[in-house]
């Protein structure tokens, strides 16, 4: 089993963001996956103070620190993973895919704190803010258009650190029906099947063995059965009863 | 190996949606993940309209599909799969986690057509949609918060779909300086602490014991030793020339 993930060792860190909506986006992403620190570098003014004052703006925008620069965001971190879509610029740093970096991520925060860099909507992180990084991380996004909006990018490198392919199944699957069961259900079919004229007896056909097998393929679970038993019994009572004949 | 993903098998199903921004957003997810097919049911019209006519809208919205009901959108698809935030209602269906679910879409589209349903910001899919839906995928949210923002669950459920952990690293790690080279830098540091009198030859003193093992502590990549031989000899340098003496 893998230890339990400290979600308050992570920093999730804005720089230089200029839309309110991407703030209060980032901030929803991160109470869906249970992460609470926010801090932003240097956002621009208006936009830290709408997206705080939003109606509905959650516990972790209003507990968000802010910072004058990236320095001081991730003094108390001891690995800083800058984010970035790649292919602008020659990059001096090594460069991790999301699912890699998020493993080596996770593997830190069971001891210190993680910063997660995101850079501003129109030019990312600079230069000057990857050189506080130990390394880079880019989400596997198609060669078309590298360019994530910055609220679902948070949302999916989120999510990364969240996944958990060895979690329980929530709902199980359908117990499926016995061998009797749908063997009973196969003899009201027939009976359906003759009062309708579909079948007509006649002791040389196969038409039984090609229903039933029919039926098998349905792979019928359990708890539906009673409703295809009294479907098809209520099916064979108007069959046989002569027309007109009152209920 | 696995097989490379049929992108193009996957409709994305947006369901009464009713805000442009989010209509964009889910496009945009569908675009950096390589998606191109979307039907939108019974949008509030408005929204639709302002989606397609945005600035920049993408292929993606511009050849969307819109569709009256549930039942003609999904009607080439062989799977049909609702999502959900789960806990607001008794669902009548199979729930599979993302990490699970995935995989079996993944697997259905090898060969087939699948439709992901995703309901309005309001109310996410009625019961009346998830009964064309064979089973429901939920994304692992923190239980603080399960209600995703619509662009951003698409964009997670889209990366599942194309994470793959498989994928070459983009950059390697850089490789260690040699014994040689980091001895040779050692020496360099040695003269700058004698030097400047942080050091003082005494034959008794296990200091530069101290100082190699500190040097071998920082793994110093093989690409960054001509960078500190130059800083050290400049700094060596410096120490040896008399003050006042010009360069």
């Amino acid at each position: 089993m893998r230890a339990a993930l400290k979600s308050d060792r992570l920093c999730v860190v804005l720089v230089a963001t200029r839309n309110p909506l991407n703030i209060g986006a980032a901030a929803r992403a991160m109470s869906n996956f249970g992460f609470a620190r926010m801090r932003v570098v240097n956002p621009f003014p208006a936009a830290f103070r709408d997206a705080r004052s939003a109606v509905g703006a959650s516990k972790v925008l209003t507990g968000a620190e802010e910072y004058a620069t990236v320095a001081e965001a991730v003094a108390d971190c001891t690995l800083v993973v800058g984010t970035t879509a790649v292919g602008r610029r020659t990059l001096q740093h090594p460069l991790q895919r999301l699912e890699h970096g998020a493993r080596l991520i996770r593997k830190r925060m069971a001891s210190d704190r993680v910063a997660l860099l995101f850079g501003s909507e129109k030019r990312g992180l600079s230069n000057a803010d990857f050189s506080h990084c130990h390394w880079l991380l880019h989400i596997p996004t198609s060669k078309g258009n590298i360019s994530m909006n910055l609220g679902q990018a948070v949302a999916v490198c989120l999510y990364e650190f969240m996944r958990d392919v060895r979690a329980p199944q929530s709902v199980e699957k359908p117990a499926p029906a016995s061998a009797a069961e749908v063997e009973r259900m196969t003899a009201m079919l027939f009976d359906a099947l003759y009062a309708s004229g579909f079948l007509i007896r006649k002791p040389t056909s196969d038409a039984e063995e090609r229903v039933r097998r029919l039926v098998r393929r349905l792979r019928l679970p359990a708890r539906d059965m009673a409703s295809w038993l009294g479907i098809l019994h209520q099916i064979v009572w108007k069959l046989q009863t002569p027309a007109g004949k009152p209920r």
